[in-house]
């Protein structure tokens, strides 16, 4: 009888990548303000100016010295004589004395002498004079320079991922193009004799690859740019040729299929022909997912999962996701996750990390239950598509009981 | 003294909205699904075929009838006579009888006469005869044709956004390329003389624009495409031109300024010359926000938000946000969100639904606690940068206690 492989425990695995590989952003590059988004910055901003770069005035209505206005109330108005206009786009050329005021817009400077703003809706005009119904106190209805944000402040580190929040900081300071981290390019093949590309007709005995697209999509899902490449039958001269293609065309490679045990299984060979270290990781003892093997090619990364797609994608989603991340520049965030009682008792796989898909449903008495996903097949695509999440037991754990409150991580992003 | 116009509560302007204008998806598109990340599903998917569409081997071994290895064990190993080889990605030509087996890979399909496979481990050859060292029942190693997706299963529903999984369930299928919603175009502009677009030197009495940077990134975040029209001065025979290239080249419309109560604020005025209705909204009692005007032209929605970028941000969050997820074909989620005790005394604008920016934070006794964000200013784009989310306050609500439980919507998508 056959011996069985020895498996990389999870956690194991995770500490020979570490000692082998540290992830790292691959450069930075320009990209125009209105492309920014999702991209990750590769810079510390630091504001060059004060926003706004002068008081401004926040209403349409009067510039004047608050003080002047001390006293004024409905019934007792006070009287200040106009000296011009502050108009928005210009500084103005006049400055306020005691007794004055100036017609003034809504983001227009504030003229020199005047310290607050009175709303127009609180004033009443007649030719040159105003009459302001309502005190106002120094500053008010005015946004002093710097109010927002003040020269040398950092006001986005390097790392954070740009939305329409940080786009509109950078946009303040005049930043039309900013720096960030280039995208990884993650190839992705797929490799079998019984896999044939979808939109072809369907031959007998084979079945459409699935893995190529589901992970070229988890790799957009990651940060990465994914390289289709296709699919390869699993003999060595042709995958040795397709791996050095995928290494020379991208960072990072990830196939499927082909890593199992058996007579046809030459990925771990012919990756170890490639360059070195070669193979680091060959098995990992979790379930599913076991047949997956890692390899560090002249440094890049190879990430060889198993050939069934809930598999595939899961041992995508703890082994090469974090990495493809981490070369991002994206900071690796804890995965959602929320607790739910088990709706029935769990298993784990003996000796291996088990991960039970679920789907997440209210009880009668609407408290959350984590329910596996029926088909429970590693080899179904429908067993992680139907799942809103997956419950994880560890090794030495021997049982989840129903009812149980467990963890659920949530797939989604 | 002024008159103050009547506000529309936040609840009266969505309903207004939703008498006038039924948001829809505006039309279908195909994609490959190598770029169908993150579109939305336009069509209801049933399956064409049974996935696996033939009984297959979920191991590298034989295939067997599995009657014929009851009884095997360790110790007492079951004889059988091999009949051929089972290759993946082809029709086995041979048939399993009784007291035979035929050599199998992983994917292979299962040979006729034959119910189960037996893993190589279990087994050892000695020419053409091995000895099976553990009983398998029937269908065991065996995924049947149909045990993933049934022939007629509708796998995927018109409205689904597309991820790694859904890509997945496609390419099972052999879908190749897929309809997905057209994304909506908005148009996004702004306007003020005080305005000046990123990247130019910052002339005296000027701001670099904020808003159609940040609204144009809203709109990605919102499943929309942004159309970026720049920056016009607030006079209408320029505001008109630049609104009437905005409806022509876009399927909704956002500006942001101009729509203040003051001399200069000619937006409601242009857009009621522009089409029918002409403005539906005119200010909402909320704050930061309440100078948002919202127009219906011929068709078209106009969201003219304040020229204040967390207002301009805010008001396009809860008004255009929906419609526009809506329009690309999206459905509505709530908002995701998290409670927190409120670290001061939070309170209402007089008769504004009123949303206070804030930070979360643990306290010493590692409770999560809601800080506003100190500058609190609408006319900042740091209020809005700083907050983790906001806490609303409802109209006729005094005020939020200090310690007291808020829930606070978190503002990441």
């Amino acid at each position: 009888m056959k011996m069985f492989r020895k498996l990389s425990t999870l956690d194991e695995t995770k500490q020979v990548i570490q000692q082998n590989f540290r992830p790292k952003p691959l450069g930075v590059e320009e990209t125009p303000l209105l492309e920014a988004y999702n991209r990750v910055l590769a810079e510390n901003v630091t504001a060059i100016l004060d926003i706004p770069p002068f008081g401004r005035s926040t209403v349409d209505g009067y510039a004047v010295r608050a003080e002047d206005t001390f006293g004024a109330e409905e019934n007792k108005p006070v009287r200040l004589k106009i000296c011009g206009m502050a108009n928005a786009g210009k500084l103005p050329k006049m400055s306020v004395a005691h007794g004055e005021a100036a017609e003034i817009v809504t983001g227009a400077p504030i003229p020199d002498g005047a310290d607050a703003a009175v709303m127009i809706e609180y004033t009443m005009r007649k030719d040159d004079v105003i009459y302001v119904y309502s005190a106002v106190a120094k500053d008010e209805n005015v946004m002093k320079a710097g109010a927002d944000i003040k020269k040398g402040e950092v006001i986005l580190t390097s790392g954070q991922l740009l939305g329409s929040r940080e786009v509109g900081l950078l946009a303040a300071l005049g930043i039309a193009r900013t720096k960030v981290y280039s995208t990884p390019r993650v190839a992705v093949l797929s490799t079998g004799a019984e896999i044939i590309e979808p939109g072809r007709k369907l031959p007998p005995g084979k079945i459409y690859d699935i893995n190529a697209y589901s992970l070229s999509t988890a790799v957009r899902e990651s940060g990465g740019k994914p390289v289709y490449l296709g699919v390869f039958p699993d003999e060595k001269a042709v995958l040795q040729r397709a791996l050095k293609q995928a290494l020379a065309s991208a960072d990072i490679v990830t196939t499927s299929g082909g890593v199992s045990v058996g007579p046809k299984d030459v990925m771990p060979q012919t990756l170890n022909l490639l360059g070195k270290p070669g193979v680091i990781v060959c098995g990992v003892a979790i379930k599913p997912g076991k047949p997956t093997t890692v390899a560090l090619i002249d440094g890049k990364m190879v990430f060889s999962l198993p050939g069934h797609p809930t598999s595939a994608l899961l041992a995508f989603h703890l082994l090469a996701r974090p990495i493809i991340k981490s070369m991002a520049g994206m900071q690796l965030e804890k995965a959602p996750e929320v607790r739910a009682l088990a709706s029935m008792r769990m298993f784990p796989a003996k000796g291996r990390r088990t991960f039970i898909m679920v789907k997440l449903k209210r009880d009668k008495s609407q408290r959350l239950v984590a329910e596996p996903v029926s088909t429970g097949l590693s080899g179904a695509i429908t067993t992680l598509a139907r799942a809103n999440g997956f419950v994880e037991i560890a090794e030495n754990q021997q049982f989840i009981d129903v009812s149980e409150e467990v963890i659920v991580q949530l797939l989604k992003d």
